[in-house]
């Protein structure tokens, strides 16, 4: 048995242990062919089956019905964030984006650089971003609406999606995806960069709708047109085949081993209820987040002076408990629980939570 | 002991056996951390070491000067086909490329799509690709003058780098990168899919002289900037961090246990001319390409009939040599010897072909 940590990073982050257990156990020999998975050809049968697997799995789970794609592209959410005013701005119409913190903005800033007519229409940015905004118009004639699902530093997240008036909605959805059912219509892209919840870093997922495609320029570089990874079903060039190969065991385990989104949602807001329970009944713990903004997947607290932060983080690595260090530009401490993180991972940290102020 | 084929594979491709192991028997806690090297993150002082010492073991490996930087990027080759001419084409000034087969002209097309003043100064495609080209004038006014190192398809490669006349080259390396030493110094850049030579698909290695960084417009989206890679030493997003760490490994690998590029060029020969040998000697065997053009990593063969190859390829398979299948687009058989594939897999395919050879 390996020694292993409770771990709560904010990603790369933990895995489903069973599915770390079976990489190690078939990576001499994927499938009997005598070749780890990361030996054999991306347009072998055997990988074939894999991103067909995986690409299954992600419509079954999404209950996607043929108007949408799912597509693997490489580059993180941060190349989506370029490929997106390149490929859906319409020609003399603007662009809409609502603030809601540090990834917003990169996407913002992507759209900027190359000159799209972009319009932010709402921020949060004079609390620090630790609420969402709900006060808003979008503009009709908008070529699609951007927001960020959920705000990974200050710990907050859309429980019900902006309302898009005929508008396709577009998200990066890289820290909350497939952590709860979503309804996909009113979208016309979602993207996840992998490293949250779907699998190891290297590839991002994307969903996209049929008439999205029509939009893309004729004359964009290929690697970075989407009707380029429509077309070649992913495999334009080689794609990264171990994340791929991750990311199906993953929504395996999900569909298999969980259940389901409806139940991964369940378990989700057992996990995060239990954490924010304990900061809200504890005297020296602060919640960041405003309650009706509250991610259920970065729970973000601090406590009452950084020399307190410091003890309460370096006794939690003590204890097994790690990756509780918010992010630098917020301060604090902050527990990421996506989908792989146990209820005992969780346990474990309230009960630490809870001896750490009872000690003081 | 796991059942291992001997793998032929033309990418992704056979990795060295120890590294394999080394992945496998750290998986679920890499270096103590009771994580794996899939759920760190890639800020953390762990990851750190392992992105800096396989940067430091690839300019050791290289023999690089301050001069070049070393940069991992998404995207795999196909991604620098466009990065190339978006970055490091000069206003006003002609790009040229020497084609060489399938991927000199992905990499032509798409300086071609951004408009760039493209000049093919010399082609090998009246014979098929089957030879490298040895008349060819640079213009002296080019951004620069970009090849094919090794051409996986037909399986040539270059002994003697192009005569670049003082215009940068820049080469697409990724089928021999790392395979023999290279004197860097007339390159303005060389980039490398690792799937081949160096690791897993899904990042690519690139190496660029620093007066080349001078030339990348400001008004790039940020991903597609080789100035963002070298500012942020490759972590300005979410890096492939699996990929980068199995990069590490295999970079040990060549340093300390084969000993360098010297040392595995010397083998890299051996392997081919055994292959060569049975090729040239066979009454049966004809080598695709041209005698003073073959390539150490890819040696191409026919055999006089379709039926003939398939019976040598089922034949092969049921022996555990496997992916001699060539590329679809020139029919026979073809045996990718990368930096990973053993003597002794080769000796195996000797005797084979053989044997095979004997038995008609």
């Amino acid at each position: 048995m390996e020694k292993r940590v409770h771990n709560f990073n904010a990603g790369p982050a933990a895995l489903p242990l069973p599915v770390l257990e079976e990489i190690r156990e078939n990576f001499l020999n994927f499938q009997g062919s005598g070749m780890s998975i990361t030996e054999i050809s991306h347009r072998s049968p055997l990988f074939e089956e894999v991103i067909n697997d995986a690409l299954g799995r992600a419509r079954r789970l999404l209950q996607l019905n043929d108007d949408y794609h799912v597509l693997f592209i490489q580059g993180g959410a941060s190349l989506q964030f370029c490929m997106i005013p390149m490929n859906l701005a319409l020609p003399g119409r603007p662009v809409n984006y609502i603030n809601t913190g540090v990834w917003s903005i990169k996407a913002i800033k992507e759209a900027q650089i190359q000159g799209k007519d972009v319009r932010i229409i709402a921020t949060s940015e004079d609390k620090g971003f630790s609420y969402l905004p709900t006060d808003y118009t979008v503009d009709r004639q908008a070529s699609y609406l951007h927001f960020t699902s959920n705000n990974t530093i200050v710990g907050t997240q859309w429980q019900q999606f902006p309302d898009e008036e005929g508008v396709p909605l577009i998200s990066d959805m890289s820290s909350d995806f497939m952590s709860r059912p979503i309804d996909v219509k009113p979208f016309g892209l979602i993207y996840a960069g992998a490293q949250k919840n779907l699998g190891p870093a290297g590839v991002a997922m994307v969903i996209i709708r049929e008439d999205m495609l029509e939009r893309v320029p004729d004359n964009l570089p290929t690697m970075l047109k989407y009707t380029t990874a429509r077309d070649s079903k992913s495999l334009f060039n080689t794609p990264p085949t171990f994340a791929i190969y991750v990311i199906d065991l993953v929504l395996t385990w999900l569909e298999e081993t969980i259940g389901g989104l409806e139940e991964m949602e369940r378990i989700n807001e057992e996990k995060a209820s239990l954490i924010y329970e304990a900061v809200d009944n504890g005297e020296i713990y602060q919640g960041i987040a405003e309650l009706k903004s509250r991610s259920m997947m970065n729970v973000t607290f601090r406590l009452p002076d950084e020399e307190l932060e410091q003890r309460f983080l370096s006794e939690a690595t003590s204890n097994g408990l790690h990756g509780l260090k918010a992010h630098r530009s917020i301060g604090g401490c902050r527990a990421s629980l996506y989908n792989a993180v146990t209820i005992d991972s969780v346990r474990s940290l309230v009960e630490f939570m809870n001896e750490f102020e009872e000690k003081l």
